[in-house]
């Protein structure tokens, strides 16, 4: 939908450059069995170093997209936007029922159960955003529409 | 086998990135019937950007592994070469006899039949390595030990 | 949401499952840039084996779950029928308004687009149903719910 | 290589076509941390259908190809050979340098390390085959053609 071509990353990406090793230590990422993630100081330090690239990318005048889960809420954030800095950001929240999220978890059959309801809340708490969609009932193809359409 | 957790990125991170667009567009890349792959300007654009993005992660403290295919032998390796300037950097050739690797390449059925030769000999054209292993008869594990006995 | 487990298969399973080759030939099966697909004499031959082996495992008691496109419309749903012959049977057809389904379809971002449009009509075409769950304003697992209802 | 297209299953198919929670229960099938793979009697009755109507598929026709892990030894082997009955047979044993195989599992990098050297021996012990083939040395490609010399 959109004009020019992009590069879109999320924490997916990310953790798919990480060694396996990094998902079965504490000092890495857990995955709870009640859908609790947890990120340890070695995942940090390589997310620090990731995010001044994913930064870096867009100052060499790539359009990106990051597909985050705010975890640690308006901290998380700020570990972004002191590194976007200078650079033209649009921040999109992108929120669901927290019981239609859950259904959905479910629907998918490939999630820790209890991740939706787990960070439902916590995602959103503090975060300040220019634009937000709701996909509750509203499909995905719309609220792209409507993104696109701040996106100059 | 390396002492510290490392961010992986290969080719194939970068073209998931992408829209699907690029795939199917001479602008983007295309993957020919006969394993020829061609790169256009806006795949050339982007990828300039990944490749700044990149040896930020490196410079911002990350170590970091690129499984590059340098379809342009010498001058794809250049363009990565500026961007990773200051950094310390260990070139690794990995090699294959063309009809072994052609062999590979049928055996994993989900490959363009023809990419393995087209590209046998244009990858290494003109590259410089600080260090080369060959798969032939080799199996992976022992090439990895080899690379990791060079970085320190 | 059911309370036995089960064997879920779908037309993927059966694609999956055959040689690339039979992806590349007009007696294969093929995906028209359109988004029509068109199934050949070979393809049929195992598809009609693959049909014979899902009833099979039903009859040797295992709960078995289906998902189909019914291309053919009546003709494809009576390909199965006279197989599942004996056993108890119920047959679900799932819907979605063409325009919600075409949007879907663009917002998955790995689908030939058109294929929705194509296939909106001609699936259901004479094919009759147990029961039928609409998918435009219902979620997945509300029509599981409703689905799982009806099984004993 | 083969001049008739066939259908193609192994033990994944079936893994995959079961409900995830089979996948964390004991009644289902287990993977233990240190490689050991144990199957329940809820998998053991979906795997007898399963096998029960891959023999119906082929019967029915269809050239199929079953790559199989035979974690009970002989006496998996029997469960495929009672309802395989009649039916045209080639049976294959894959093998691996234990050793070799342990290095492959690191290399693949998502395996949980162990399995390899868990079911070295076990796989093989007191099946018969009408053909062996040895992937420690010898090319995938190779093995495929010595495996279609003697389907006819």
């Amino acid at each position: 939908m959109l004009p020019d071509p992009w590069l879109a990353f999320g924490v997916d990406t990310l953790i798919q450059a990480m060694p396996v090793s990094m998902r079965t230590s504490a000092a890495g990422i857990e995955f709870a069995p009640d859908g609790e993630v947890v990120a340890g100081p070695e995942f940090r330090t390589l997310e620090a170093a990731w995010i001044e690239g994913v930064a870096a990318m867009a100052r060499a005048g790539a359009r990106v997209i990051v597909d985050e889960v705010f975890l640690g809420g308006a901290a998380s954030q700020q570990r972004w936007k002191k590194d976007l800095d200078a650079l033209q950001v649009l921040w999109v929240g992108v929120r669901c029922e927290t019981e239609v999220a859950a259904g959905r978890e479910i629907a998918r059959g490939d999630r820790v159960t209890g991740m939706a309801v787990s960070q439902a809340g916590v995602v959103h708490r503090g975060v300040v955003y220019d634009l937000q969609v709701d996909t509750t009932h509203t499909e995905a193809l719309q609220c792209a529409r409507a993104i696109a359409a701040h996106v100059g």
